[in-house]
């Protein structure tokens, strides 16, 4: 054929198309730590909100999507294939409210599949409980049962143990989150991103963002723990290295066939936000949180990406980086045997920048803070009863209540940063759990509401959950003028009618047609109210009916006819100074009947579910003179010392002037406290706060009010060189002592802005029936008491208890067989025992295996008390007369591992200029297997799991 | 133990935590046909443009996720896994563009697997072409390339052939698309979203969205092919049932242990949506289209739902639901032996609503269409090169160039639908393959540029694509005044230099900037014009020199000194009608140097890239009289026949006054064609319109201009009694004849306002130098020609032939040893051999095994001119002189099965009211090896793979 050489030159020039033959591309992500480079750990994760701006089963199956594109489903179900595809893949998982349910729909093969990759290290399981439950707004009972609930799951389905705290989203860090579900879990770290603004500023700048924090003075270094806040303040990783699928950050192009290849730009980009974050930490370690909330939806398109950036970088060479987990990158900082800076106290209150303390959540949405609080207790009763009944294999169980409570635990459940709709599904999920009288509160009980007027009786069960012997007021209402009271001795006794008010029945009829559908058919008239006696951990019975032959001389009825406006006139106090007007207390807010009198303003930047930021301060006058009245009893002379809710109601909060309003209560007093007040840590360790100061920076006051609030779940007080002056509460609240003598606590809030904290919805709580929608009424107790200095402890810890624990009423229509009780009265205790004063049961449950998991908690610290802060015993056999202890285990406090084998594991961390001795005196003794006598020290809590001899038992 | 009767009380009315004991669930998924039912065919779908918003590599790595949410790589990566994990479920691919890009990064374990898939027919192709190309603004040649490469992969990877054409979301179909894309390759059933709104409303009344449909005239019944509109004009799932990651449709919640269970509410919604569609469907069987743009970013998030879907609406049996494809579909269709009504000619023009007609697009990006046809010729003829020099195996070869072009084809990219920085990356993707002079279209070329004073000599190739000889005017820009053109056999000719105007030269400069960043050191000052003599299929060097001995007696200068205004006194013209001013023709708009004399405004609801709606139409005076200056040469007067481009220059369009435009030009004249004119399917048949009118059903007219808009790639002609006119396009374009006697165009637009149809970006083409932008200036090229009644399609079918493919320039600059070619020119083909002039080689490409592809094609219809419309003949000995043909298999238009395989595979439909006899006297026989003889009927297109003797060549 023809010379071609000319169509050499026309292909030549006109053809340059060379493609680039490609193989299959295999990535190197098998790097370790490198001992002299910078090391980057890559921590994939998700947080998975356990209701926020949806329901916890709506982010489980990703319906609802139009309001978060999030389904969990997704980040589980995707996972498992990635993780699959490359051995040195590593994932932690946190919520295991959310992995309980994908775990009930695996196949047995892809259980054992998990089980492969959770053994390997692959998938590891951080913080491990059902939620990542809040810190500011929880009970530390409800934070350590939430925790054992997934811990034990754990334990039990992969037989491994959480060793790290993962609590990188709630808005602030307590000190009973360090030291008991930290430290007393066995956690080797806890890790967090929210902290004050100011506060992060100063570490960064010295490097303090690690740190060993001490949660507890009484526990002394065993309640240290090695504490990491993050760098940036949030938990995403650095920009650009977000690969969610969907979302926009520059993937990693490497394909040089394909255009906007970008290799080298993004391995620059890599190492220069690697080298950012090592100038602000200690060593040569750093840890990049790879994902954010509910991310992972397709969990290839982040580690697709990892992959390639480990390989390149490491490629490289300027710094390393690797899979890691927050395991692995403690240990490495452990490794180091450096010594670290110590932190006290906790990290209240939080500020993501100026103006902006979230401390409104301490109070948003009180009454499913108080729902949440009444479950609490009623949950620990209910299990010590389905222990006592013995615990139903195939039917009913304490379970679900024990689930709807652990995920009400949740950083945007008993917090009040939910939406509406979200806050609905948590108390459903409560009530599923407590069908009970629900709206006893409101007086509305249909079982004591029938009309004993046909001779019917009601048996009323009274059960006391403390150890101890209680003699309290109960209130019932009630139908019927002509009742008797007969007690489980036959013995009619003393009880007292007060009516009950017309603007509570009509409240009542609302609030019973917006919740059942219906209005009530009787409206009760009358609170009935009597003085139960019930021994400890046992119930009394006492009988309501109606007699002709009946005495009402006892009964002292309103002195006024007015009943609208309605208050006590309190006297008998130790100081003789509470007293409505002028005086050592002064009652500026009273609640006259929806009449409020004083309130927060918000209107420029706004106060929202998470923010309070008020803008001014309003005293309302009380229209007119309040009319006193007063109703004397009998029964209400003899509880004299106790002050009973002088709060009656609050709301509904008008809001027909387009200004949202915080309502605060002010008790002023002549205490000198000299800025310095108490706040208790999750209802456990009180720790002192000063006004305007904090003790790890120096504080730049932009926020007067806001920024001197901090959580209350057991009570706040102050103090000076005479008295003390306590408020304890019914349910977690905001609370602070902004002037002196001064103690403030924030009631309730109705927003009309949201504040642009995510949950994107004011927080205005309404109760609709039809179209007719007000405002949320709150009814709330509030206690309060002066004692001379160094008695007030007794009665915050003591009668604290009993406020978190209440008598547990189960009402029953009597027939005829039921007249006289075989068993009336009865406690599972040993009649003569009684638990110390300074010891409270705080669980005791019949397992699954039947086993039984107990826990004492010793309810005062060190010095707190000049009787009760010492070692006290608790003798078990006594606690259990009719039970035979086989064995006792005692184990970390999450129940998921023997205590011994906990305290030999854990690491130790060094810290800067003190020596790591062990406070070994500050704990009680081995249980003698024989003796079983438990020693508590101050604070201490000890958690065993008995087996008791079922033999013995029946 | 005591009687515990007490606590069961307590315990029944507290406790109802009942947990449904739940079981991994099986769904069951293995459904098939049922005849009794109304059976919904699910088909788990994606659709990927090859380019849009983003650029195709974009959309397959998932960069540039800012602008759209789609990443292909997900969509494959997470499907294998999905059709694993459960064999009934089933998928559907289309655009080979992205699978290739997949494919290249498997492993060659997952290529295994994804074989096995495909074998089973879990993972079917469909469509099966590079990308779903556009039907209005491609030539047929260009669709059967990227369809072959497409099916030539397909069946080289996996030995499968696609079955049926998917054109969901081109905005229109074309008859071309019906029968050569369809029937011809072997095609069982096309489907597609779009047609008129009206249309669709009255198939649906009629239960007559799906048809057969005959494409061709020409090719009879061997043309039809069973076609389906959807139900709703789009191609999702009904409402509801989208399930997409993120998406918010409602998920079927079958867990009783979560809250909002809502298997019958799904259920329902389903079984409703299902009759809803069966009632405008004949038949039992309905298709619903599980997917669109880019879905399955996670896969497993849709067949999790179709799965449950299939369970629960089977079990409540109303319906009967299954994994499908169109395949399986189109069998159950074709099974039930009916017939189906006939459609003819095409469903252009698309309006999705009244007033929007998506008739703008057939223009958008009038220099992106210029480009993607020149590059289209190029790309044949290179592909002849490449042959013929013999393909390397391992050098660059035409691949690059073909991939480039086919994704051009997309309905988003030749259309001019894509994003501006889209268009760009098709453009560089085409500019990657054709290097050479790649701005000559602006008189840009540095090959021919070098200052020939210094005497330097310039080579240049002359390359002729077609089956026949051509003689016909080069033209190049050269600096200098004193040049000789010599020809191959070294003998000086006949050339011309005119000069080029300064507004050309200041053009050039500011493009050459814009393109290649800086200016030109030197300017062109001449069209240097000479006639060339090519043989077919071969080429002939001119050499180009400057000579002093030079005569410039040939050479004639401007006549005006001014050189602003320029135009040609057209005369010669056969009816002697061809002038500016007054007459038969006006040329109403004449570009006179940025004057721009008429355009349409679009102010209120606007045109955008797809839609086009004037609002009104204007014309602008010209600003005073425009001096005629009149070139003559003995060149352009030897070539009088050829009426050269009068329409030099369009824009840059003004928008200063905030009002977008849209140019055309009208062409009137005295025909009389009553309401009817013709317009090509993609450059092949021409098909009949009417104004104001459709076949199908009774037109509302509301937008007399846009809607009576077609797409013209070939062109655009009408005739009366006497007298055809015809106008030839240099790449595709919109045109109509609004009023009888005028041809109407639109040359260009530029528009400031989106269209709300996807693209959400104004079409508002620039260039910019810096900071400096002007608005896109266009070059093309209108032919137009009167011709007696019957003698215009000669001229349309040869002389557009030639258009297509135009003479291609190679250029080097020559030393000493080239001063005398050893081949100074060159034919392919037997020199006394040329091409019937009915008859077009339309492919002729070595194939990576060695083989050689070979299209011919018949270029005259059935009827259309009275000596051309016959059976043809090629003889290929000659044509090959210098090969011995092997063997020689015909085969599918796009080359991936035998011919006569797939004939007696296809379905065979009946259609209403007729018989189905094949017209078998439409096709050319079969080939005899040994004469090599093939017969070609009118427009009839034979595909052949030949084998040629390699031992017999070198």
């Amino acid at each position: 054929m023809a010379d071609f050489r000319v169509f050499s030159v026309v292909l030549t020039v006109c053809i340059v198309c060379v493609l680039v033959e490609c193989k299959y591309m295999v990535y190197n992500t098998s790097q370790g730590i490198v001992p002299g480079k910078l090391n980057v750990h890559m921590v994939p994760h998700t947080h998975d909100d356990v209701g926020w701006l949806k329901t916890i089963d709506q982010y489980y199956v990703g319906s609802n999507n139009s309001i978060q594109a999030a389904c969990v489903q997704n980040v589980l179900d995707s996972l498992i294939p990635a993780l699959l595809a490359d051995k040195n893949r590593k994932f932690i998982y946190v919520e295991q409210a959310f992995f309980q349910r994908w775990w009930r729909d695996q196949s047995e093969a892809m259980k054992k599949t998990v089980v492969t990759l959770v053994s390997s290290g692959q998938l590891e399981f951080i913080n491990g409980g059902m939620c990542m439950h809040d810190e500011a707004a929880t009970h530390y009972i409800d934070m350590i049962d939430q925790t054992t609930l997934g811990h034990r799951f754990i334990k039990e389905e992969f037989n491994v143990i959480p060793r790290i705290g993962w609590q990188i989203d709630p808005f602030g860090h307590s000190a009973v989150q360090a030291y008991l579900l930290g430290a007393e879990v066995g956690f080797d770290a806890l890790y967090f991103a929210r902290i004050d603004y100011q506060d992060r500023a100063k570490r960064r700048d010295e490097k303090k963002l690690e740190v060993v924090w001490q949660g507890s003075k009484s526990r002394g270094s065993s309640s240290q723990i090695f504490a990491g806040a993050f760098y940036e303040g949030y938990y995403e990783p650095p920009a650009g290295f977000y690969f969610e699928v969907n979302d926009d950050s520059p993937v990693v192009q490497d394909d040089i066939n394909l255009f906007d290849y970008n290799v080298e730009e993004r391995v620059d980009a890599f190492v220069a936000a690697a080298f950012s974050q090592a100038n602000v930490t200690r060593s040569n370690h750093i840890m990049w949180t790879m994902g954010t909330d509910f991310k992972y939806q397709y969990a290839e398109t982040w580690f697709r990406n990892m992959d390639k950036l480990i390989h390149y970088v490491n490629q490289d060479g300027r710094v390393n980086a690797l899979y890691s987990t927050p395991s692995i990158y403690t240990d490495a900082k452990n490794a180091l045997n450096e010594s670290w800076p110590l932190k006290s106290d906790d990290y209240f209150p939080y500020a993501d920048r100026i103006n902006a303390y979230w401390t409104g959540y301490f109070t948003s949405r009180p009454a499913l803070k108080g729902y949440v609080r009444t479950m609490s207790g009623y949950y620990l009763a209910a299990r010590q009863l389905e222990l006592f009944k013995g615990r139903n294999k195939s039917g009913p169980t304490t379970d679900t209540l024990a689930d709807a409570l652990a995920i009400a635990q949740h950083h945007d459940a008993v917090t009040g940063t939910e939406k509406q709709h979200v806050a609905d599904d948590y108390a459903k999920r409560l009530s599923i759990g407590y069908q009970e009288c629900p709206l006893l509160n409101i007086s509305y009980c249909p079982a004591t509401e029938v009309d004993l007027s046909l001779g019917k009786k009601i048996a009323l069960v009274v059960y006391n959950s403390l150890g101890w012997k209680r003699t309290s007021v109960v209130r019932i209402p009630v139908i019927n003028e002509k009742v008797t009271v007969t007690d489980s001795t036959g013995k009619v006794i003393l009880s007292q009618l007060t009516p009950i008010v017309n603007a509570s029945i009509a409240k009542r009829k609302f609030y019973a047609t917006a919740y059942i559908g219906e209005s009530p058919s009787a409206s009760p008239r009358y609170w009935l109210a009597f003085t139960a006696v019930v021994p400890p951990l046992g119930f009394s019975t006492y009988v309501i009916a109606s007699v002709f032959i009946y005495i009402l001389s006892h009964v002292a009825y309103a002195a006024s006819a007015s009943i609208k406006p309605m208050s006590y006139t309190l006297n008998g106090s130790q100081n003789g100074a509470i007293q409505i007007g002028p005086g050592n207390l002064k009652l500026i807010y009273s609640a006259n009947d929806g009449k409020l009198t004083q309130y927060i303003n918000n209107r420029s930047l706004a106060s929202g579910a998470y923010v309070f930021r008020p803008n001014g301060t309003f005293a309302i006058q009380p229209e007119g003179k309040i009319p006193l009245t007063v109703f004397r009893g009998p029964l209400f002379d003899e509880v004299h010392q106790m002050i009973n809710s002088w709060i009656y109601q609050v709301g509904p909060i008008p809001i027909d002037d387009g200004v949202g309003k915080e309502i605060v209560t002010q008790i002023k007093s002549n205490i000198g406290n000299n800025k310095i007040f108490y706040t208790d840590s999750n209802g456990r360790d009180f720790l002192e706060r000063i006004r305007d100061y904090r003790a790890d920076w120096d504080l730049q006051v932009n926020q007067p009010i806001a920024g001197n609030y901090y959580p209350i779940n057991l009570g706040i007080y102050i103090k000076d060189k005479n008295t003390e002056l306590s408020v304890l509460v019914d349910r977690s609240v905001g609370g602070s002592s902004i002037a002196d003598g001064e103690v403030e606590i924030m009631l309730h809030r109705r927003l009309i802005h949201d504040d642009g904290r995510g949950v994107d919805e004011a927080l205005n709580e309404t109760v609709c029936v039809l179209d007719t929608c007000s405002g949320l009424t709150i009814q709330g107790k509030y206690y309060l008491r002066f004692d001379p200095l160094g008695e007030g402890s007794k009665w915050r810890r003591s009668f604290g208890q009993e406020i978190y624990s209440p008598f547990l009423l189960a009402f029953t229509e009597q027939d005829d067989k039921w007249t006289n009780f075989q068993v009336p009265t009865f406690s599972a205790m040993d009649p003569s025992y009684s638990l110390p004063d300074n010891v409270a049961i705080i669980t005791l449950q019949e397992l699954e295996d039947g086993t039984v998991l107990l826990r004492l908690a010793h309810l005062y610290e060190v010095g707190e008390d000049k009787d009760l802060s010492v070692m006290a015993t608790v003798e078990l056999k006594r606690v259990f007369p009719n039970k035979k202890i086989n064995t006792i285990k005692e184990t970390s406090l999450s129940a998921n591992q023997e205590r011994e084998e906990m305290e030999n594991k854990r690491l130790s961390w060094k810290v800067e200029g003190s020596n790591t001795k062990q406070d070994t005196d500050l704990r009680g003794g081995p249980v003698d297997p024989v003796k079983l006598v438990v020693e508590l020290a101050p604070m201490e809590i000890r958690t065993f799991i008995i087996n008791f001899n079922s033999n013995l038992v029946k």
